[in-house]
C-alpha cells in the first residue's frame, strides 16, 4: 500500500551529497575541529569533507594529528552518513529498475511502475541501518579487545580506535587515525582479518547481503546479480592477491622482508583493500610499477553495486566479460547462470565503462598540466579518487590547489555520478514510436 | 556467377601473414640485404620483417644505413604486400558480413550466403590494386619532383626516396630511409602535404574509397560505415591537431621554435600520422607527457576498417560513442544517420575494445617486468606496436630481446587479430534453438 510517491532519488542524491559536504566543510573549519589553534583553511576542510562523505580516504593532512577529537568525530560521522546514504539510495534506485531485486512482496508490484512510496524508503533504510550497526559493532568489539590486550592501549583509546576503524572499514572509507594507515599492524592477523571482513561485507552491496541473508542455503534462487558479484569478487580478490605476491615477493621495500605467512596476509589484505577500501598495510609508493598497474585495474573495477564500494562495480565488469565471451562463442544472447542479460543492462555497462574511462583520462590530463609528477603516479591518484579508493603513492598532499580540487571533483562524480547515471539512464529508457532500418557497419 | 567457393579468408589471413614474415626474415638475413659485411642477426631480421609486413614501422636498426639497397627493396616489398594483402582480405571479409557493403550487384546475392567465389576475390583484388597504384604513383611523382628540385638530390636518388616514402605512406607503414623519419622536412609543406594525403587515403579503408568513387556527389546514399568513418576521421584529425597545438605551442623541443604556419603544419601532420602512419616530423621523445597521453588515444583508435590503418578503427569507436549517446538520451536503439546500428555490430565493437585493451595491458606488464623504463614510455611503445603505428619515444632499439619479441607479437596480433577476430566473430554468429529468460542485473 503506497501512501505517496517520493521525489526521484536519482535527483535527490547529488544534492544531498553536496549539502552534506558543505555542512561537513563548515564544521571542519571550526577552530574546535583543528588540533592546533585557529581553524583549518577552507581547502583542507573541503577536501577532507569531500573525501569523507564520498568514503574515499584520500587526505592532504594526517587525520590523527591534524584534527582534534571533535574533528575526527565529524569525519567519522561524515563517512558513516555518506556510506549509509549511498547504500540506501542505491538500493532504492536498484529496486526501481530491477525486477529481480525483491525486498518484499509488497515492493514487487511497484517495480513495474518505476516509483517508490515513503514506506519503501523507510523499510529499506531500516534494513540497511540494522546491517550497518551489527557489522560495525562486531568488528569494533574485536578491534578494541585486540588493541587493548596486545598493544597495551588504555581502554578508551582502544575503543575509539576500534570504533573509528570499524566504521571506516565497513563503509570502505579508508580513513585511519594513524599516519601510516595500518602499516603498523602489517603482520597482525587479529587486526587485519576483522578489518578485511568488514570491508568485504560492506563492499558487496546491500542487494547481495539481502539475498544471502534470506536465501543463504538456497544458492539456486540467488539473483544473477548476487551470483555475478560473488563470483567476480572472489576471482578479483584471489587473483589480485596472487599477482601481488608474484610482483612483490622479493621487493625489499614491501613484501620482501616478511615471512611467507605474513606475505600471504599482506598480499590478501592489499588485494581486498585495493578494490575500494583504501587502507594500506604496505607502502603503496614503494610498490613495483607492475603492481601499480594491477592497482589501476583493481581500483577501477571496485566492489559491488549499491554498497559502500566505488569503481565501475564488479557486476558491470562481469557483464562486459560475459558479453565478450558470448561474442567469441558466437552466441546471439549474453548469458549467465541460465539467464540472458538484457540488452539494456549490457548497454548500461558499456556506458558506465566509457564514461568512467573518460573521467579518468580527463582528470589525468588536467593534473598533468599542473605538475611535473610522473604520469603513472598521477594516473594512480586519479583512479584512486574516481573509484573512491583513497590509496595514494604519496603525492596528494603536495599537489597544487587546483589539482586537489580536481581530485575532489573526481571523488564527487565517482561517488555520485556512476550510480545516478546508471539509474537515471535505466529510468529514462523509452521506446520510440518507430524504428529506423537496421544496418551493420564494419567493426575492427 | 560463382565458379567455386574459396577457403574462408579469416582462416587464411593469419597463416598468409606468418609465411610472408618468415620469407621476409630469411631474405633480410642474407648478407646481400645488410649494408655491412655478413648477414643481419635473426632477431633484427625477424623484428624488421614483422614490422614491415604488419605495416608498423617500429625499427631497432636504422633502415637507411643498416640495410643495403636490396634490403630496403625487400622491406618496401614486404610492407606493400602486407598493406595490399590486408586491404584485400579485410574488404572480402567485410563483404561477407556486411549487407550494406556492395561492390557489384553480382556480389550482393552472395552476401546472404556468407561465402565468396574466386571471381569476387579477383575483382576485389584488381580494384584494390588499381587504387593502390594510382595513389602511390601520384604521390611518388610529387615527392620525387620536390626532392630533385628543392634539395638538389640526383634524379635516381630522389626517385628512390620518393617511391619508398610514397609506398610507405599509402600503406601507412611509417618506414623511412632517414634515421630522423621526416623531421628534416618538418617545415616543407610540399613534402608533408602529399605524404599526409597518401596516409589519409590509404587509412580510410577500401569500402570508404569505393563508396566515394562511385557516389562522390551523392552523400545521401553513402553507407553508414562511410559516413561514420569520414566524420570520425575528420573530428580526430582536427581535434588531435588542435590539442597538440595547445600542449606543444611553447615546448622548445618541438613546436616552440617554429613559426605559426609551421606549427599548424607540424601539428596537423603529427595528428594525421599518430592515427596509424607512424612518420614523425617532430621528436616524439621530446613531447610533453600530456601529448603522449593524446597519442595513446589517437593511436589506439587508429584509422578506417579494411584499409592499411591499424588500431581498433574509427568505425568501432564511433559505434561505441553512439551507443553511449543513445543510452544517455534514453533511446532503446543506437542510431546513426537514420539507421539503427545492429545489436551484433555493437557487441563486436565492445569485444574489439575489450580485447584490444587487454592486449595493451598484458603487453605493458610483460615489458615492465623486463626493464626499468618508465611505464608511460612502455605504454606508448606497446600501443604503437599493437595499433601498428610505429611511433616511438626511442626505447625500442635498447629493449631486451624478449621485450622486442613481445612487441613483434603485439604487431602481429594487432594487425591480424582484430580484423580476423571481428570477422570470424560475425561469421560465427548463430541463434540458439531456445533462449534463457531475461534478467536485468544492477549496473554501476
Ligand atoms: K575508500
Ligand atoms: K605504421
Amino acid at each position: 500500500m503506497r501512501i505517496r510517491e517520493v521525489q526521484h532519488p536519482a535527483r535527490i542524491v547529488p544534492a544531498a551529497f553536496l549539502i552534506t559536504i558543505l555542512i561537513g566543510t563548515a564544521l571542519l573549519m571550526l577552530p574546535a575541529a583543528h588540533a592546533e589553534a585557529g581553524g583549518a583553511p577552507w581547502i583542507v576542510a573541503l577536501f577532507t569533507a569531500v573525501s569523507a562523505v564520498c568514503v574515499t580516504g584520500l587526505v592532504i593532512v594526517d587525520t590523527g594529528t591534524y584534527w582534534s577529537p571533535f574533528g575526527q568525530v565529524v569525519i567519522m560521522a561524515l563517512f558513516q552518513i555518506g556510506g549509509f546514504g549511498m547504500m540506501t539510495a542505491a538500493t532504492l534506485l536498484g529496486l526501481m529498475v530491477n525486477r529481480s531485486l525483491r525486498l518484499r512482496t509488497k515492493l514487487t508490484a511497484q517495480v513495474e511502475t518505476h516509483s517508490l512510496g515513503v514506506g519503501d524508503v523507510t523499510s529499506v533504510a531500516k534494513l540497511v541501518l540494522i546491517v550497518t550497526i551489527i557489522a560495525e559493532s562486531i568488528v569494533a568489539v574485536f578491534l578494541t579487545t585486540r588493541l587493548h590486550a596486545a598493544y597495551d592501549l588504555p581502554l578508551t583509546e582502544a575503543a575509539w580506535s576500534g570504533v573509528f576503524h570499524a566504521v571506516s572499514a565497513f563503509n570502505n572509507a579508508g580513513f585511519s587515525i594513524h599516519e601510516d594507515s595500518l602499516v603498523r599492524y602489517a603482520s597482525d592477523a587479529f587486526i587485519l582479518v576483522p578489518v578485511m571482513l568488514a570491508i568485504i561485507v560492506g563492499g558487496l552491496g546491500f542487494p547481495v547481503l539481502h539475498d544471502l541473508r534470506n536465501r543463504l542455503r538456497d544458492p539456486h534462487h540467488w539473483s544473477v546479480h548476487t551470483k555475478l558479484t560473488l563470483l567476480g569478487s572472489g576471482v578479483l580478490l584471489a587473483g589480485g592477491a596472487a599477482i601481488l605476491l608474484f610482483f612483490e615477493w622479493s621487493n625489499p621495500l614491501t613484501l620482501g622482508p616478511l615471512t611467507v605467512a605474513e606475505k600471504l596476509l599482506s598480499a590478501t589484505f592489499a588485494s581486498v583493500s585495493a578494490r575500494t577500501a583504501g587502507f594500506n598495510a604496505i607502502d603503496i609508493g614503494a610498490l613495483t610499477h607492475e603492481s601499480w598497474g594491477l592497482h589501476y585495474f583493481l581500483m577501477f573495477i571496485g566492489g559491488g553495486s549499491a554498497g559502500t564500494a566505488g569503481g565501475v562495480k564488479v557486476g558491470t565488469a562481469m557483464i562486459l566479460i560475459l558479453l565478450v565471451v558470448a561474442e567469441i562463442r558466437g552466441r546471439s544472447d549474453t548469458e549467465a547462470f541460465g539467464r540472458r542479460i538484457s540488452i539494456s543492462a549490457q548497454r548500461q555497462a558499456i556506458t558506465v565503462l566509457v564514461l568512467g574511462s573518460t573521467m579518468v583520462v580527463l582528470g589525468t590530463l588536467v593534473i598533468l598540466r599542473q605538475t611535473d609528477i610522473p604520469s603513472d603516479q598521477v594516473i594512480f591518484e586519479v583512479i584512486s579518487a574516481f573509484a573512491t579508493v583513497g590509496l595514494s603513492t604519496g603525492i596528494t598532499a603536495d599537489l597544487p590547489e587546483a589539482a586537489q580540487l580536481m581530485l575532489a571533483l573526481l571523488m564527487y562524480v565517482g561517488r555520485v555520478g556512476t550510480i545516478t547515471l546508471a539509474a537515471s539512464l535505466a529510468l529514462g529508457e523509452h521506446r520510440m514510436p518507430y524504428r529506423y532500418p537496421e544496418e551493420h557497419p564494419i567493426v575492427g
